[in-house]
């Protein structure tokens, strides 16, 4: 057991005794950093996700920084779509873009099975960022099939998701041929993760939130359930947390598609996340993102609100109920780590 | 009681027998329309609100055409703040865009009160509507304070309300004063609509869904409690109607705040949000949106599942759980409308 395995972040998702919270924050390593901005200049996000220096380095950067208690491994989600060769782009402003969205069976065909060899670069990252990390616990990183599936219909981002859930409902075979393939993609770019040093990993389904239950049950859970199944059987020390925006309807299935720590947004209170999903799971959250922009008193009102509320949960990683901000004061997170670990000491 | 007080909608909303479910949709009179887009071309947003002609011709158009069971008043949230004189406009593809955001107690002197007598073309345009429509209802329109509130702190649209919820919690007077300031607006919006015909009433709430319950109820309940209540005490023969996007979390509050009908989006079935807010409300929803892109087999499957969902509502009104998009066929919309009829029919 390496010292990450044992760290508070693994213990908390495992439900395990710990003498104060862990803290991280999703999109740490990102715009909020004046560090981050600076490296990142001229040079493209996909590029930059494919640099072993870059994403070690960028991956580290929050942990120096603010001290918290894990990292995220800096990537996109099409990260692994590209590497089996699909034509997409990340717009400025914009976000991913795909050239030929997915629309008709032969399309599928321009979406092959992931193999590691085709992200050597990936594990070389993942490498250099757990040997400089040392006892800190690395975060592996992947998108869900819905929300990946969402981006290859439409296109690109998308409000409303209509093109996806028309081909959900209207091809139900040809959506579930289409995830099918994409829990193969995320599961190989987790366990690649995994292989080389993640103590644990976050599947990202950003957009679950804008599914009816029902339909996340159908169309969506049998895919994800694949992929955090298949990391289950083959890394079972790998915590797996399962995180989506406005999920407060969802939790259940996500829970039950098979984490161990189920992400919670603002929306929701830890409370009730809990006791929605039984006590059975921990619980990692829920700050809104937004306070940050408060005066202190209250920002440091709630944050001690939640650390208080997260003692009841079978286990708790403190984080935001979404990304950070990227108009977001640093300092302030760095204050927020400290209170969280000071608040949280047992 | 003229014919449309006694009408399938009026009578849903009243949890009173009917003889099928009365049906319209959220946003349309609008861009899904040819009509609607030849009769806006060239002529601002804030222009059309403002000129009866072309309020009474958009409001009716989707009647005409779909035969839907009510009428929704044409207008924006922000028709009357810009009565009251403040100085705003509506950017095409960005949406509201207030010149001078409210950050501060004196930006509070250029939100005066509003008076009837400032809106002597809503209350024409009402009154050409009503006499239009003849047994078809109209139900009057107004933003509720939250969510006008966030585009004059936002200075426009925004993802993420971080100056909104700034404020709220960092200043609660300020935030309360301003609220208090537009519930008064909104509530004379929406008697104004009522005085000349309006036979019910929807209070928008369209970012609540922002929001956790803990804020809702400390920071917005009180302000739309006292619009709908407002409308209570005035016109107690108007049912009232609460809708906002994503509030699956906020349906008790929002129920409790004065509605007659909680308007339910598609994330949360019907069955939940008749249990969840204890069987007294009639419901208002929720096809997907989205939804009326898919197949003519999976959509009508879905509003037949709708219809019957709601007829163990206490009181059922068929609509979106959104707005209509903009790219909508409208013939799928009309069809729609014969589909709840037919299912529907007791």
């Amino acid at each position: 057991m390496t010292p990450a395995t044992s760290s508070l972040l693994v213990r908390a998702a495992r439900r395990e005794e710990v003498e104060r919270t862990p803290v991280w924050f999703m999109r740490q390593a990102g715009r909020s950093l004046p560090e981050y901005r600076a490296l990142r200049e001229g040079v493209p996000m996909l590029e930059s996700c494919r640099t072993p220096e870059l994403v070690t380095e960028i991956t580290l950067q929050p942990v120096r920084r603010h001290g918290v208690d894990a990292a995220i491994f800096f990537s996109d989600i099409v990260v692994p779509l590209m590497a089996v060769g699909l034509d997409l782009d990340i717009v400025a402003g914009v976000g991913p873009v795909v050239a030929e969205p997915v629309r008709a069976r032969a399309d599928l065909d321009r979406l092959p099975e992931l193999t590691a060899e085709q992200v050597p670069d990936i594990a070389e990252s993942v490498r250099r960022v757990v040997a400089e990390l040392g006892q800190t616990p690395l975060i592996g990183f992947a998108g869900a099939p819905f929300t990946l599936a969402s981006y290859l219909v439409e296109g690109g981002p998308s409000k409303n998701h209509e093109r996806t859930k028309a081909l959900m409902h209207g091809d139900p075979e040809l959506w579930h041929a289409l995830c099918e393939r994409l829990a193969q993609i995320s599961l190989t770019f987790l366990r690649v993760q995994a292989d080389h040093g993640a103590s644990a990993v976050q599947l990202f389904d950003s957009w679950a939130g804008h599914l009816s239950r029902a339909d996340y049950e159908r169309y969506v859970a049998p895919h994800s359930r694949h992929v955090l199944a298949g990391m289950a059987q083959s890394h079972p020390d790998v915590p797996r947390i399962h995180f989506g925006v406005g999920t407060g309807e969802l939790l259940v299935p996500m829970a039950e598609a098979g984490a161990d720590v189920i992400g919670v947004d603002y929306r929701v209170s830890l409370a009730d996340a809990v006791s929605r999903t039984g006590g059975r799971y921990a619980v990692q959250g829920n700050l809104d993102p937004a306070l940050l922009f408060a005066p202190w008193p209250a920002l440091e009102r709630r944050v001690r609100e939640i650390v208080e509320e997260g003692r009841r949960a079978p286990g708790h990683i403190f984080n935001l109920g979404h990304g950070v901000l990227p108009t977001t004061d640093p300092e302030v997170l760095t204050r927020v780590v400290e209170l969280v670990h000071d608040a949280s000491a047992r």
